[in-house]
């Protein structure tokens, strides 16, 4: 098995060989601009560490874990504009430094771009990895419309939430992962476990996003915390914590939560205080310790050695802070 | 060869049998909304002409056919929301009729579609007809680029300006009949010469357009003439009278070509006066001409019977108003 920088270095030599137009620079500065923000290129990394784990020729799944890092960039263009959001990784958004319109096209190339590097896998793999990869942009687009909808109501339920988490952000780095089991030509009860296993870790880190915005550390978590909290974004924390406060503490965190008036500080610390009352931190972190321990048992569940997990499990557990 | 009605009626229960999800109804109402204001499926038509003439078997370009509907359909959320448009088909754009945020994400899902519509392509031509559909899907996003950057420009030359539509619409055209003749298994050769019989066709459209929009009746182009004037778009009769004009007509063109103060009618028959003056209206007829003659010629060199070119052929001179 591949060591987890190895992998890392063949997507960043994958990257700087992508070679994309200059004509017109309009169209493709953005895009360039775009690539070259980084950031932690999760979801390429487990289209080859699941291709590695299934035993797979890395060379053949480079390409498509190329194409999902391209359409995970195209949709966080498409999602700044619509969520109106003017950084990202700390530097202006497309939107922002160049114009919607700029956005929007760039996003749209992107995506046809994704859809040609995904035309390069290997014969045998090239029709199940590209309906997948459309299937699975069909559902992002429908987490982020639900994730939409959201912000305009007052009584969305837990099991929806996990839905939209689930379409909005699991379904990509499930699918990257079973892209890169299908290259390897692994069977298809392996496939769709790694799936599985995928669609656990995504639910899992986006809890843990959304714990870390409320109880992270400025300096490991890179920004501020309360983000959500003064956006009044309908968390899993803000939703568990209208389930469990009794009716009074429940009014005044909906009051709060929604008010665009409070000071900032107050507004943080009242939420927090409303949330400590029930103890939301603990039962988050048992909430992503469940989809962790379920992600774990389902690689165990496919009987490979230790050591040919390692690389894809060791990094996960990483991202979640947990062992395994 | 089956006749024009027997393939529209084909596309229109291709339409009638895609089946959409119902959730989010935010997502595909919109989808739905644009699908059924219809237009005349021109590209639809173009790949199963195309295919049939080539001696192709329809049933195997239905989906790629409606694959590309889906994706002009795309491309037309997003340009009416760049371009403001408020109406299209006479009834209000997605854009106007919802919001901004769900003509982004409608027109990505619309992407997503098509590109599982052209997986269902027959085995032995989806790779190249996926990669063919993603390339011109990519020269679409530039040529509309090159659109919006040629509003900004007083300096823009015929030939970019050709090059534009070329790519904004004429690649889209000529990749509808390539991939009909890569479905029926045409010869290389063949192949790409119906594809520049498409870019040909395209781009005389579009000149013909331009011209319907300053000389046509508002009974038969069902606009009102003018709006391209109004709104001081660079069409090829503007860049063409600039060419032509003496330098006291030029500077006057282009005073009242880019003046938002005069009042309509002022406006539209004061630039329609230095139009006539060098007799723009033939010399655009000429051109389009020039591209029908090539385009014809095109065909005819494919050898084909007369019967078996006739839809094809019928088709396209019945919409650029030609014989052949």
């Amino acid at each position: 098995m591949l060591p987890i920088e190895k992998l890392q270095s063949i997507i960043q030599q994958a990257f700087r060989d992508l070679a994309l137009p200059d004509h017109p620079a309009e169209l493709y500065d953005p895009i360039r601009y775009t690539l070259e923000l980084g950031g932690k290129r999760l979801r390429p990394f487990l289209a080859l560490a699941s291709c590695d784990m299934f035993g797979g020729n890395i060379g053949d799944a480079v390409h498509p874990a190329i194409a999902i890092e391209l359409f995970h960039n195209f949709t966080l263009l498409h999602d700044d504009l619509m969520d109106q959001a003017p950084l990202r990784r700390g530097r202006e958004t497309v939107y922002k430094k160049w114009n919607p319109t700029i956005a929007i096209l760039a996003g749209d190339t992107m995506f046809a771009l994704a859809n040609r590097e995904i035309l390069k896998t290997n014969k045998e793999a090239v029709l199940s990895v590209s309906d997948l990869f459309n299937l699975t942009a069909i559902e992002v687009c429908e987490g982020q419309q639900l994730d939409m909808n959201f912000e305009q109501r007052n009584d969305v339920t837990i099991p929806e939430y996990i839905e939209m988490i689930r379409l909005k952000t699991a379904v990509l780095l499930a699918a990257s992962l079973k892209i890169g089991a299908v290259i390897a030509g692994a069977p298809e009860e392996s496939a769709r476990a790694i799936y599985d296993f995928g669609i656990s870790i995504g639910i899992g880190f986006q809890l843990m996003d959304d714990l870390l915005d409320v109880y992270g550390s400025e300096e490991k978590f890179g920004k501020k915390p309360g983000g959500d909290i003064l956006a009044g974004k309908k968390t899993y924390l803000y939703l568990k914590a209208l389930q469990l406060s009794d009716q009074l503490d429940r009014s005044r965190l909906v009051s709060v939560y929604g008010s665009g008036k409070l000071p900032a500080d107050e507004k943080i610390g009242t939420v927090r205080s409303l949330f400590d009352r029930i103890h939301i931190e603990d039962i988050t972190r048992t909430e992503i310790d469940a989809y962790w321990k379920n992600a774990v048992s389902i690689v165990h569940s496919l009987n490979l050695p230790e050591s040919q997990v390692q690389p894809l499990l060791g990094y996960c557990a990483r991202l979640m802070e947990r062992d395994y």
